[in-house]
């Protein structure tokens, strides 16, 4: 299924996707819980409950995307680094004077819910007194389900609720500046997340591939498999000590390509459009303004 | 005033406590809102209202007081590296490859929400195989209460709706290994609050006193006049490019003292007693097992 969080006629609704993209079939849900999202529909899930549909379907033309989980209730995760030819890329800059163990764990760090925006919504750069090396980094992104802690890699498949596609907007200054990345991946906006969630029946997430253009250009194209630690490994990870929860994100990370690896690096303009394609996912679209 | 969330007979409440510490006084807050603590005065409080009483006060004896905020709507706020002779002490370990610029801006990262436990709650050490290295961090941590973005260093204390106390309790290994800390700081009741919040009328966290004891043993005690980032500083730093919302925490780092700085370093074990005292707040207090 795909699970799209829309909004029609001023209100915000949860619905499912028909096979051939023009219909979106909603949930009835109460308006607090259509506030965030698919999340009603992954606790449902793990509830092992079915919602039930509200009224007809509507055209999919007709509806505006939001982000399929407007306000995830806490940060999401984020994975730095992996995949080789990115953790090569910025080797000279974000990640100079990581320790030996480099590529013993992952790096994980975090974004603000509130940073989270539409598939197609615009990306406010904060202006250059706080920033001038606006960046995009293009991901696939996990939507956890039944939630754990100390999960073993060999049961974290079924930990995963979905998939999404995140641009993980970076402002490269800042998040070096501070050493921790939290700050520079936080703007406001700075996380655009769609079109919706393809739930993990659909799509295994360590077999398929991440692209992005620039205004048309393509920068990064990445297969999943190259990640240099599979999702399996970043579940178990991020719940060791720590317990997932029903909508977690887990944002695994970019390939190759980003604007700051480039000889000379190229940071986002207003104007510039950045494009995200996952496959079988669909596509994001932002402009920068 | 002396806001507390508290659970008596099963249900939780907030109030205020009374000057002499015997009693609190309940406010009218719905279950819903009573489950956020001291989140509906702290809004309250930026639209300029007062919640009204509750019934009687009840004797403090007789509640469980809970943290003042038990589930920040989003993760913490925390700062790294605030006081001269902390950052001296890890120097050689958790500040190691600093870059150049380590004193011209803040290190910031976050723990999550759902690490906030209860100033007198125990803490779960996550277990030899997760790590072996768990730590104390005695905080002032300060809530935010009117929110906003690119707030200026001049207008920052106008922001402020009051003080607490956190433990930053941190894994060391984990800290370090993952480069990026939220993690290693995030682990299940890793984050102790209390014992309740002062409101910014009654005390200026830029001159108080922090202080942490384990097992009785003064290990901590730094003026908050020490810090190299002061709070409006880092009020000013956070919200460059981020908007914060009321109910934001942020724990504005620890002075020296901690296991890891000791030679040898000294690390906490189950039956290990912390005591964490801010002059002008109170104290929390909490078992490791």
């Amino acid at each position: 299924m795909r699970i799209a969080t829309f909004t029609h006629d001023g209100r915000r609704q949860v619905g499912v996707v028909s096979p051939d993209g023009q219909q979106v079939a909603p949930f009835q849900l109460s308006t607090e819980q259509a506030q965030h999202g698919a999340l009603a529909l992954v606790e449902a899930s793990v509830r092992g409950e079915r919602l039930p549909a509200s009224g007809p379907s509507l055209p999919l033309s007709a509806v505006r995307l939001d982000a399929p989980l407007p306000r995830p209730r806490r940060n999401l995760w984020c994975v730095g680094r992996n995949y080789h030819a990115h953790a090569k890329e910025l080797a000279a800059s974000v990640f100079k004077g990581s320790n030996e163990n480099v590529m013993e764990w992952p790096i994980v760090f975090t974004k603000v819910p509130e940073c989270v925006v539409g598939p197609h919504d615009p990306v406010v750069l904060p202006g250059a007194a706080v920033s001038e090396q606006i960046d995009y980094e293009a991901e696939l992104a996990v939507v956890i389900g039944k939630g754990g802690k100390n999960i073993r890699k060999d049961d974290a498949m079924d930990h995963i609720y979905g998939y999404t596609i995140v641009n993980d907007v970076t402002a490269r200054d800042v998040q070096m500046r501070h050493q921790q990345w939290d700050m520079g991946k936080s703007f406001d906006t700075f996380c655009p997340m769609g079109p919706w969630i393809v739930t993990a029946d659909e799509l295994d997430g360590r077999r398929t591939r991440v692209r992005c253009w620039v205004n048309g250009e393509l920068r990064q194209d990445g297969p999943t498999e190259n990640m240099i630690f599979d999702i399996p490994t970043l579940i178990e990870t991020v719940s060791r000590g720590i317990t997932l929860v029903p909508g977690d994100v887990i944002a695994t990370g970019t390939p190759a390509g980003v604007g700051m690896g480039l000889q000379p690096p190229r940071y986002l303009r207003a104007g510039d459009v950045v494009r995200i394609e996952v496959d079988g996912i669909g596509a994001i679209e932002n402009r920068f303004q």
